[in-house]
């Protein structure tokens, strides 16, 4: 291969830096790195980059998914000595600084993981094999149409017990996931329902919340938690505390309980997992959630030259014994600041420890209904949800998907409306192909 | 059932027309019976409607698939009397005025048959199983994917012939379509490429389109034709004239000269067929290109009761002898036109003969490069660029798809950009079960 390695990347004088994943933290270090006397690799199996926080909106018809997704390869648009390869990566040889992947070998000096994590069963493979997740975009899309193909699905049938089941839509997990699309699912049944299948009592559709613990949106405040299960309840979600699921065979949903839900469709938000890689996991460096035991330089325990970021870091602290949440920021800030620190290895100077800047936590239910938490000031209702979009729209990727997203969420304000409500899935339903 | 047919739509005092397909024809149709002394049933194997001028669009990463779609039953809000079904037609047995679905049975009094049409392969299966079509959206989806991830490879590999192989692309049919995606491929190689794969040296993708006849264009006139091709040549497109292509497997496309192409990528633009319904093929009534034959009233040949309408009516007049183009204004206006002429029936008025309205024809090459052919004026260039954005800004459906579309092609404009470029199969390269 003369002066290439694998992969068709070139040899440089600089040291490598392989990047796994083009999530969040993945972007920001590769960012940071701009212009730097490194070489940039990075990997991902998908050639775009996800905004999940808008998954929901996707699944609920407010968003098309190319308006949340970007081109990675448009990110780094005029990098130099940067190199983007679609590539899954199979495994990690930490004895040889090689990273494995289904397109071939590449060797680092520097691995940063930030693989993020995957909707977490907890080990039930009766919910993995019938419920839908929602942390990509083919599951956003897959959920959207079964979600209208139940629709479709109960106007034909005269069982009035199977054409409840068809609209009844089970939510496990109150998290911010689970909330959002609660409330979208909830305001589809107000808004959209009744004008579109004017044939079907669509009053019937029902939308159930199931939370383990005893309230929703444990991460938030309890005045955060409060307004949003009052919120839900204003739109008629049912919330149910205190429930733990423990089956569904695609149509009952059982609990620990003697509630039942007899429903043809059940999301499972209950949970994330981290999404680690073969040939790190042997080492005593696996936290809870499958997560990866990192120092405060990112660093995963025991490695000099190995780094993890985002949802698969869990840098444990005084405050945070499990590690920082996971969600965008921790990641964003970690992606950055090991950029930094590299440059400054680079520059044979001592790195900095990462310090998390919490910028507070937020979730969306409705229209007009949205709860905030910042650390010093706590606040529901309008503004909040205003300061959702803005945010929102302020952390998507380009300019054209800031403007795709702002049309739609006016003319859905407007219009009380979502109107990306397309089976596009080419396929029959069988979903356990899809399931990444 | 007690009253109600099968597929749950209730009996109705008045007469029930069923149509067949939300294209343009069947959807102008069911407006024009708005209000009227009839029950209207809209089946489609889809929900949505394609606005098929703009699927080249999708598969360039021009617009998002869901700007030019459109749910069906968001057409329809408000309609009283109108059903729709998502259901795909099997069958037409005339004796008994019966609908045979895959979602069950159902009489009509009046049937209007709007199926479109598909890409003919006049049976070479070859050619069908290798090539790819764009039809509908899942295809142009299909493409879209698959010409980003022969870029992707083209980058693996060291093997130079594989390499122009993957940067190869050859359409064959030289008309409107195969002209739209070959232009949108030079604007894609010229602006796009150089900056997504700086690594890569994307002077030597190939756009090859190629055309069995004398010139491209062929319904259009002369200075349309001419001057179509010497734009597609200034955007570095290679027209290839009077070649009938024979073959393709995958790797090399043969034709009847000695000419081959090593190409990764075929699209099949070269002419489409109407889908027909079983039941009513035993007639004397099927025209070539599948088309069946109509009175001027869209009258299938023989019956009284049963249309056609759109790409699928073959109404033959002295001046167009084998009937009207295949493309979205006879539907629309012969969608129309029966809709007044059934209003007529139920007055018990006789039918008008349908009268066609040739609104001249037109297509697009790259930017600021458009042929328009009106009946008294032809033009070419700038000012046919913009007569073109606004005939399609104003034939698309819906508030947010015309403003989601014009924020598209307004940046796409400004920044030489088309940033839909996600490769979002949820699925391997196994094409042959997303063919329709």
């Amino acid at each position: 291969m003369g002066d290439t390695d694998a992969l068709n990347i070139p040899k440089s004088s600089f040291p490598r830096v392989i990047i796994v994943g083009g999530g969040f933290g993945g972007i920001a270090l590769a960012k940071k790195l701009r212009g730097k006397e490194v070489q940039v690799v990075l990997l991902d199996k998908n050639n775009y980059h996800t905004f999940q926080p808008l998954l929901y909106q996707v699944s609920t018809g407010g968003l098309e998914p190319d308006s949340i997704a970007y081109p990675l390869r448009k990110v780094f648009q005029g990098y130099s000595n940067f190199f983007f390869r679609l590539a899954e990566v199979t495994q990690v040889v930490i004895e040889s600084n090689l990273v494995q992947t289904n397109i071939g070998n590449l060797r680092y000096d520097y691995l940063v993981i930030g693989t993020g994590s995957e909707t977490n069963f907890f080990g039930n493979d009766e919910i993995e094999k019938n419920s839908m997740g929602m942390k990509s975009i083919p599951q956003s899309l897959n959920l959207r149409s079964l979600i209208l193909e139940n629709f479709e699905q109960a106007l034909l049938t005269d069982n009035l017990h199977e054409r409840d089941a068809l609209m009844n839509f089970v939510i496990v997990g109150g998290g911010p996931t689970g909330v959002e699309l609660a409330g979208a699912l909830a305001e589809i049944k107000k808004g959209i329902l009744p004008k579109d299948y004017p044939d079907l009592d669509t009053r019937k559709a029902q939308i159930n919340l199931i939370q383990s613990g005893d309230r929703i949106l444990k991460e938030m405040s309890e005045k955060a938690s409060k307004k949003a299960e009052d919120f839900l309840e204003e739109l008629g979600v049912q919330v149910w505390k205190n429930i733990r699921v423990t089956g569904y065979d695609g149509k009952t949903v059982t609990t620990k309980t003697d509630l039942v839900f007899e429903a043809a469709t059940m999301v499972w938000a209950a949970g994330v997992k981290a999404v680690s890689v073969k040939g790190l996991e042997a080492k005593d460096i696996i936290m809870p959630g499958n997560r990866m035991k990192v120092n405060n330089f990112n660093q995963i325990a025991g490695y000099e030259n190995i780094f993890a970021i985002g949802d698969l870091a869990c840098m444990a602290s005084d405050e945070m014994p499990n590690g920082h949440p996971m969600v965008a920021q921790p990641a964003i800030q970690q992606g950055r600041h090991l950029g930094e620190n590299i440059v400054r290895m680079l520059n044979s100077k001592p790195m900095k420890p990462f310090i998390y800047k919490d910028k507070g936590s937020m979730a969306t239910v409705g229209r007009n209904k949205a709860v905030v938490d910042l650390k010093h000031y706590k606040f529901q209702g309008i503004f909040a949800w205003f300061v959702w979009m803005f945010v929102h729209l302020f952390f998507l990727i380009g300019f054209r998907n800031r403007a795709v997203v702002f049309v739609n969420w006016v003319y859905n304000y407007v219009k009380f409306d979502r109107e990306a409500r397309l089976i596009i899935r080419p396929y029959n339903r069988d979903y356990s192909q899809f399931k990444d």
